[in-house]
């Protein structure tokens, strides 16, 4: 018999998986060339060169056992080295390979962290529109997670609501920008403002209160707008990263948690960190690709490629009526759906072919996601579709 | 603040990594080929050459963003049907891709077997001596490890011992053949009376009690010894595996675990695999190397470097006048120390620059675990400090 809290999540798949694997339905059915799947966040934007060519010079000069080999649960030394210098290099900072551990991607670095700072019953505050999963790994450390609105029309933070919200079991904010799924970035103000804000409530607490950094869409941003790094505004924060986006690589899961060395009990945090990838089994990060990172610091992706797309997709929604905010960076829009019920809309998409997210699957109904990190033909194939799904809800 | 429970890990370290690290620093001192370091199963043999042209021929020749990419989260659909039909050629099986949930290596594995079945205060039994981590993953649900002993001697499961352990509170019963720390392989047997004793006692307790077969060693067996594959034995099983050792790929962190479609609701509990993976933030397992392992499904290393290094250090320790089961598979000798407190015998043997793990670290005090997965040259040069070690404590 399965245990009763994994039975609970059989009826409650994650709506944007489940609608991922309903467009491999589709797919299959009409062709995946005519199934317009806006519901994932898989880059089409092909890795960096680079990536290839250094995989091949790693496994041609490099002993086998060493790249495919344990190593610290943390991951190389001088792979975690590289990084701190590049973050260092970056955003001004002071980081030594003791600051940064290698994880499982993105999920893997929050799951690691809310291992090491939650005790169960812990609150942990995110602003919504938010990305699903954290609530799972909130759970998973029987943590809870505490939902408090975002500033409507902007998505930016409401530090007023997260100030009403804080209290003596409050262990963290969740913050993530650019945003999924609304594509915004966090100003400098905001940032100083929650800063400043979780400095006060800490010390009134008596009590350290995180910043846990999603940064994962850190290098997509658009018309250069400057993306503040938490690390430098509050010395309490996890800077939570990955290479699924700015590198295309979100099946090899690999990614790091950075933090300050000025961060409280900062040695203890070292270790935790490391234990907590052990006790979780992951381990270790993958082990070829902690490597392959480590040549690859200065690359990207062709961002050009995702703000093609996003005009093309914006504007032609906003011609139909559709509201949104423009997003400023990662690779969604988030627009209001044209009846209150999101999930009676985004089902009566699916007769055009076209997949979006509900969401109410990031706590915010109303609205629907699409992830533009597909063809720029097939955008342009489906605008078609979105028309023909608003003329449908003018009738 | 760090958590209670994480607080209470910076204690007790895993004592191998404790070693590990330690291995590491002597190196830097004493450098590294002077350091005889039999700590950690970090295998030292090649990965088939295989597995290179394999990776080389995929970068070559599929799409990036295919083979970095998401897929379900329990890994490509071919893949895990080529394994099944693996699975099924070797073992006479009947398994389908809906059996098979790729995973973040064996750890990752155990990881989301024991978040599909256990709920808090569960119960999962093992036999002394086991791999410590264990007892992380279990905890990790607020389950309870309860470790019986093994016959002593042979080194295999005590059924008595495990019958009067058994109780309502019981979900899962762990093994683990060949062998990790003693390198013993269970018979047909013993397997027989595991699987007889389970279906009656999950009669007698109205619950279904799992094995769960903790199998990453299974092809790496000496003198063609006969392997028994708990899934043919008792459909309950969850069967999981690891290419760490079997392909010399512990840090790329790719494994499965496998099920039988007679296994009691396999239905539910392929999607809460699927979740779990997705609950603890892996995600998936690494995709680049799931691609590579359908190409090598029929590869190993080569064995005979192990059972050479078997012979050459199990022999001189029967010389100086240890105790040891002779291994008939995985690549550790399991010894009784020369004085019963094994810590400090541990202790004492890093004057020598030998480092072994404490039994204690297995739950069974008194002896030591040596990893032979080092070159047969380091060994040899090692037999000498063995020797020293052994004379200290014969004075």
């Amino acid at each position: 018999m399965i245990s009763k809290k994994m039975r609970a999540t059989l009826a409650g798949s994650s709506v944007i998986r489940q609608m991922f694997e309903e467009g491999n339905r589709l797919a299959k059915i009409h062709g995946a060339e005519n199934v317009f799947d806006f519901s994932i966040g898989n880059p089409n934007v092909k890795p960096p060169e680079k990536v290839k060519t250094v995989i091949k010079e790693i496994l041609d000069n490099e002993d086998p056992n060493y790249i495919h080999g344990y190593m610290s649960n943390s991951g190389y030394e001088d792979v975690r080295e590289g990084i701190a210098q590049d973050l260092n290099k970056k955003h001004g900072l002071n980081l030594t390979y003791k600051n940064v551990a290698m994880t499982v991607g993105a999920g893997g670095g929050l799951s690691i962290v809310f291992k090491t700072i939650l005790d169960p019953d812990d609150e942990v505050i995110t602003f919504a529109p938010y990305f699903g999963p954290y609530g799972n790994y909130i759970d998973d450390c029987q943590g809870k997670l505490v939902v408090v609105p975002s500033k409507m029309g902007t998505f930016e933070p409401d530090t007023k609501a997260l100030e009403a919200a804080i209290t003596p079991k409050t262990k963290a904010v969740i913050i993530n920008s650019p945003n999924n799924p609304t594509g915004v970035v966090y100003k400098e103000a905001v940032i100083k403002e929650l800063a400043d804000l979780l400095t006060k409530k800490s010390a009134e607490m008596n009590n350290t209160i995180y910043i846990v950094s999603d940064d994962p869409y850190r290098e997509i941003v658009y018309d250069g707008i400057d993306v503040p790094y938490m690390l430098n505004y509050y010395k309490n924060t996890f800077g939570v990263y990955s290479y699924s986006k700015s590198l295309s690589l979100p099946g090899e899961r690999i990614g790091y948690v950075a933090f300050s060395p000025e961060m409280d009990e900062a040695e203890e945090v070292e270790i935790c960190l490391s234990n907590a990838t052990r006790n979780i089994g992951y381990t270790n990060a993958p082990s070829l690709f902690q490597r392959v990172i480590l040549e690859c610091l200065d690359e990207t992706v062709e961002v050009d490629v995702y703000k093609r797309n996003r005009d093309l997709l914006y504007n032609h929604l906003l011609d139909l009526g559709f509201e949104c905010a423009k997003p400023e960076g990662a690779f969604y829009l988030f627009a209001k759906t044209l009846v209150p019920d999101d999930k009676a809309f985004v089902q009566a998409a699916k007769k055009y072919n076209l997949l979006a997210v509900p969401g109410s699957a990031f706590g915010c109904p109303g609205y629907m996601r699409m992830s533009y990190c597909i063809s720029y033909d097939k955008i342009e194939r489906s605008l078609n579709a979105w028309t023909q799904l608003a003329n449908e809800f003018k009738k």
